[in-house]
């Protein structure tokens, strides 16, 4: 049997521990634990890290307080649109979606686009009618709100600016990238990866950051690494971070943990790319790396290994 | 002074020979060689990589024969929905656009996404949002109509299925991954890459194939490659298969010719991933492969190469 593994993460960024109240700091990692726990559950059983990696990111999704699904952010013109993908390390299947505004979990839409149709990515009204042709769970308005995400919201709405994250930064200094996400091994050494965003407070113009896109912000193959990506999108799709990491492993021979040093230490802070990813190999060994003040993360292994995690 | 050069293509897969009159043949190649000169008089006169692919891939937009811009397929819904990439390998700055539906030259917003906005993927309703603030022209249905792409969306819209491209299967057994792309270096040995595509005939839920995605369909990077591909969009995302290339490159010390010849003829081949690419490195050598029967194609360069072709 192998070595079974889960990482999941929450986002990264300037998350300050001077800005963080202990309830806060403690809702944050009990719906880490929460998210963790459901995908080892998952992989405990002796289910696939594809299924484990969807529950994990669906927990996520369902937290008010990370930037996805329920909570995500609100658009320019006070509407949310969301990005997420999935891949599976066994056979390279793929699905991801962008743009969607009513989908309760957007991973699940994801996940249906690689098992449901030829395609792997549909953006915009395109995806929210094939997300109601399977019967994709939708959401109102009302689901999507906090008074939190709508006072930021409403802090930059005038401004034509934008903020890359979640975060209040007229308030505390904050900069987060929110976005989640969760790799997986199972027990029989298939790796999986997911990840899903709300993406940027106010952005306008569907615009679109690596989160939903295969090779940036999500890549799964058995033979290197499974990648889930958070950070400043744009510049995680000039690097291609994702598949960079599985490059390195394939043609350099490194392993997990030096490949993604690489890549989220030096070659992302070359060109400013503030983030971090989580990552695993099909021998269940797991990497967790940001170059930005902290990323919420968990890990938890069939080793023994158990935590949650926020700041460096 | 820097070797320049520059290729395009204006598509690929199985174009017969037995399947072509001369006059459609000579059409093509004319379509070919005008957009070569284009993108190479920017090249002759000293100006940069970029510009040159950005006009050759116009001048191909704006050819009916070809499966962008004018000559893009029907959706599903009778309607046109574009993509379209570019990137600069000086700087790796990047811009896409994916699902518009009345920009006459898609790969103009895609700079201009690169050049006047912070991000660099726009999908949808708000590319074309974004474009109509840009000032960038747009044209109705007219503008996209012929009979040819017309009749071919007739023959399968009641189907519910789709082709792969713009090809009339019915009639002549012909399968063709239709998309345009240009690949070019300047005297100053800066490279630069633009896809640019209408899709997929009937294609439904707002699908983007890899002509939109940094890495997959569109790559430049001095330190390795420019590159355009053109294929079954769905596998080219999966196999990353541009930023592939500059991989093999990067950490492999393989040369242009022989990284694009492993992903087009090896890892392509063996996930059914059809058709092909274009590449240009630094030096001014130029590739370009696919593993289908052709791929319309030209190539241009200083040391007086000046070819167009389309079938092996």
């Amino acid at each position: 049997m192998n070595k079974f593994s889960i990482a999941i993460h929450g986002g990264a960024g300037t998350i300050l521990k001077s800005a963080m109240t202990d309830e806060l700091e403690l809702a944050y990692r009990k719906g880490l634990q929460s998210a963790l726990d459901a995908g080892y559950a998952v992989l405990e059983k002796g289910a696939s890290s594809l299924e484990a990696v969807k529950q994990a990111t669906i927990v996520l999704e369902d937290n008010i307080l990370f930037n996805a699904g329920r909570g995500s952010v609100f658009t320019n013109k006070g509407l949310h649109e969301m990005d997420a993908s999935i891949m599976n390390g066994f056979d390279l299947s793929a699905g991801a979606v962008a743009g969607v505004t009513k989908v309760r979990n957007p991973v699940e839409l994801a996940y249906k686009v690689m098992t449901n149709s030829s395609h792997v990515l549909l953006c915009g009204e395109g995806a929210d009618e094939f997300a109601r042709e399977q019967n994709i769970k939708e959401e109102e308005g009302e689901y999507f709100f906090s008074q939190f995400r709508y006072n930021q919201w409403l802090d930059i709405r005038e401004s034509g600016e934008y903020t890359l994250d979640h975060s209040d930064t007229k308030e505390n200094g904050e900069k987060k990238f929110g976005t989640v996400g969760a790799v997986a091994c199972d027990i029989n050494g298939n790796i999986a990866a997911a990840t899903s965003t709300g993406g940027m407070t106010n952005k306008k113009y569907g615009r679109a950051g690596d989160s939903p896109l295969i090779g940036c912000g999500t890549y799964a193959n058995n033979k290197t690494c499974a990648i889930s990506a958070t950070g400043h999108g744009e510049l995680f799709i000039k690097a291609v971070a994702a598949y960079d990491v599985s490059c390195l492993i394939e043609y350099k021979g490194l392993s997990l943990q030096e490949a993604m040093n690489i890549v989220v230490n030096d070659k992302l802070v070359k060109i400013n790319g503030e983030g971090g990813m989580i990552g695993v190999d099909a021998k269940g060994n797991m990497a967790l790396l940001f170059n930005c003040e902290g990323m919420y993360r968990g890990w938890k292994s069939s080793n023994g290994t158990d935590e949650v995690a926020i700041y460096r």
